[in-house]
C-alpha cells in the first residue's frame, strides 16, 4: 500500500471511531492540492467543532509544514472551529496535539511520540474535553 | 470534460465564492461513495454552518434521491449545521432549497428551474439570512 494510501486509510479510521461516538465527521477533498485553507478532517458532536490536521508516520519524528499548521489556524479561526493536530505512530493509538504543544522551529512543528505522550490526549479525551 | 470533472469544477466554483466573502468552506472527499453521511459541501462563517448537498445540470428537472436527502438531514442535525440543497442549471446562478421546498416523490426529490427561481435563495442571499 502505497504511504498515501496508508494516510487516507488512517484518517478513515478516525472518521470511523468520531461516528462510533455519536459525531459527524468527514474528510476533505484534496487537502494540502487546494487552494483554499483546509484541514484533513472536520468532525463536530453538534456542539464543538474540531479541525484536524493528520499525520501518520513509521518515524520517530514527524513534522507539519509552517504552511500546514498556518493554514489550519486560518480554516479553524474562519469556519469557528478548534485546531487540532492528530499524530499516528506505529503500533501507537492517535494522539491529538493543539498547534502550541509541538515543537516549533523556523519552519515546521516536530513532534516525537514522547512529546505526544505527554502532551497529548487521547481520542477518548479529545471527545470529552 | 467528465460530467464529474463539471460537478466538481462547479463544487469548486462555490467554495470560491464562500471564501470570497469571509466564509471557511470544504469539499467533501468521496462524498457518496463513503461509509458515512456526508454533504458535498460544508461552510461557515463562524457562527452559522452549512451542509450542502450540491448538483450542476442541463436538463430541465433535477433529482436527490431519497437517500441523499435523508443522509444530508442526518449529517446536518449530528454537525450542527443547516441542510441545504443547491442546484445550478445551465446559464443560471446558483439557488438554494431547503429539503422541505423540493418536490417530493416516492423515492426522490425534484427540482425544476421555475422551483428554484421561485422558492430558492440566491448565493447573497443565503449568507446574509
Amino acid at each position: 500500500m502505497s504511504h498515501k494510501s496508508r494516510g487516507i486509510n488512517a484518517e478513515r479510521d478516525l472518521i470511523h471511531k468520531f461516528w462510533s461516538q455519536g459525531w459527524a465527521a468527514l474528510r476533505a477533498a484534496g487537502s494540502g492540492s487546494s487552494k483554499y485553507p483546509s484541514p484533513d478532517i472536520v468532525a463536530s458532536n453538534n456542539v464543538r467543532k474540531l479541525a484536524i490536521e493528520a499525520k501518520l508516520t513509521t518515524e520517530k519524528k514527524k513534522y507539519f509544514t509552517g504552511k500546514e499548521i498556518q493554514e489550519l489556524i486560518i480554516f479553524a479561526q474562519r469556519f469557528g472551529a478548534e485546531a487540532w493536530t492528530a499524530i499516528k505512530f506505529y503500533h501507537q493509538p492517535w494522539y491529538f496535539l493543539s498547534t502550541e504543544d509541538l515543537e516549533a522551529t523556523k519552519s515546521s512543528y516536530g513532534v516525537t511520540l514522547p512529546l505526544a505522550q505527554r502532551r497529548g490526549l487521547t481520542f477518548e479525551e479529545i471527545i470529552t474535553l
